[in-house]
């Protein structure tokens, strides 16, 4: 089915009414790219906010039934569920459908695509957008304007790469591309160890475990710093435990390169060897100055 | 020797012409709080950005002749020189003199007070402000409104503890007081911890250390998680090589605490242990939580 002119696709389906597929459809609608967009969703809440927020425009508890008039499909719940969810997707989704994702590990659902034959069809996207509340009530349409999208097409054909990187340039961000493994490396380190780190940071300052100073006492000496640090901390614990467990080698490596530094840091101030401190203390403001200047 | 009317001290003489030290003298001549404020330090350029910043009266490069006449001695510069300094400063300012700090550790300067025989008049004090960017260019005289200042008085007398109390709720801060070995307890928590972690992180995912992802592709995927998680890691590596070096014996059980917390992390995540990995998420989450609400 042609999408009407000027649209980009006729019946956009979003599995998954949570911040980011709420946010997607209402950015989708805002800019008219779907002449429609349904929502699916297991939960009432989302689906309602989404709806009387009007950022779709329906919904539906029932996959199946959603999608036999759909033209593209984007998974938008946690990545475990998006992989266990594909199978069903590929079987229900008519031939011509382009089937996407939003989620933040690429390597588990591009080989759930291969497995379910749906390869050629398949181009996995993540938005690097998020918040540290969750739901279809923190949702915004302007959530993508200038986020990064990766893409990883892998074996998926041209048309369908172009209406997926059509829609996310459609919502305002930037489109990159690269294969599974890289993301997967790469987003490793620069999100998911950062959201480890942040969470092992206040769970170790928290009052379970501190008993040289107490938690209150902690707060009430807090400055900038440490709410920097922490900020990621306040982030949704299922869609994190998701993230670890489908990027857990990539994750484990990078926590493993973490533990290393650590380990050195730790002895250098241990040993008041000034040498080792100033050169672990140098590769990290170089990392910052040009994240800075990135 | 009595202030003028109005001014809590006459004499002013700071030790240290950097960010904390210019910020104090311009605050205090903002706030007509001295009748003159002398900035004493070993390099010319801080003394001559003070000097053309207006934020002092006058400036020495000798700490003898400049404590002849001093009412009020603040030492403003790393821990580990105010430490070196405090024997000289025993020893060249005027009996009646209220002398004091603004370093980040305080048990060692505490210590030496009370070596030199000055702890009757000796008030450490941790203002709890700061910025990436140091020097006296980097000085605000707002810097201290609405920070919070520890003071630990130890064995001063209350003459003395009520003049620096004045001198910092004077500039704008919330004064509290503890011992410094509480002080050193907590701080090395809410303050030198996130300091380290933020340093090993971006050590981390320096060019020195990672090796399947680039620094440069992990520039292009990082999101304001990664920057706020890095953002102390641009810090002064003088400084911070002081202050863990003096603070040594609490910032090494804060980070064996982490460490703790860490490898329970990475166990959780390797053994798909998800009640584990739930529980220290949980911890993270309730201290973030307290810490918005604080």
């Amino acid at each position: 089915m042609k999408p009407p002119i000027d649209k980009l696709v006729n019946n956009l389906v979003i599995v998954g009414a949570g911040l980011i597929g709420a946010s997607l459809a209402g950015a989708v609608r805002a800019r008219g790219l779907a002449a429609n967009v349904v929502a699916v969703g297991r939960g009432r809440e989302n689906l309602d906010t989404a709806l009387s927020r009007q950022l779709v425009d329906s919904v539906s508890q029932s996959l199946e039934p959603a999608l036999v008039d759909a033209d593209m499909i984007v998974l938008a719940a946690p990545v475990d569920t998006c992989v266990a969810l594909l199978g069903s997707v590929a079987k229900a989704a008519p031939p011509h459908a382009t089937i996407s994702d939003a989620g933040s590990v690429k390597g588990p659902i591009a080989a759930a695509a291969l497995r379910e034959g749906i390869a050629a069809r398949f181009v996995g996207a993540h938005p690097m957008a998020g918040d540290t509340n969750t739901g279809a009530a923190a949702a915004r349409v302007d959530l993508f304007e200038g986020a990064t999208t990766v893409l990883t097409p892998a074996a998926a054909e041209a048309r369908h790469v172009q209406v997926v990187t059509d829609l996310w340039k459609g919502v305002g961000a930037k489109v990159v591309s690269m294969s599974a493994n890289e993301h997967d490396a790469r987003v490793a380190r620069s999100s998911h160890l950062p959201q480890m780190w942040s969470y092992a940071l206040a769970a170790a300052l928290s009052e379970t475990s501190s008993a040289t100073a107490s938690t209150q006492e902690i707060y009430a000496l807090a400055g900038n710093g440490l709410r920097d640090c922490t900020r990621l901390a306040g982030s949704d614990a299922a869609m994190w435990k998701a993230i670890a467990n489908e990027n857990k080698q990539e994750l484990l490596a990078a926590m493993a390169e973490l533990d290393v530094i650590w380990t050195q840091l730790t002895s250098a101030i241990e040993n008041d060897d000034a040498a080792a401190l100033e050169s672990i203390i140098d590769s990290a403001q170089r990392f910052r100055k040009g994240l800075e200047s990135a």
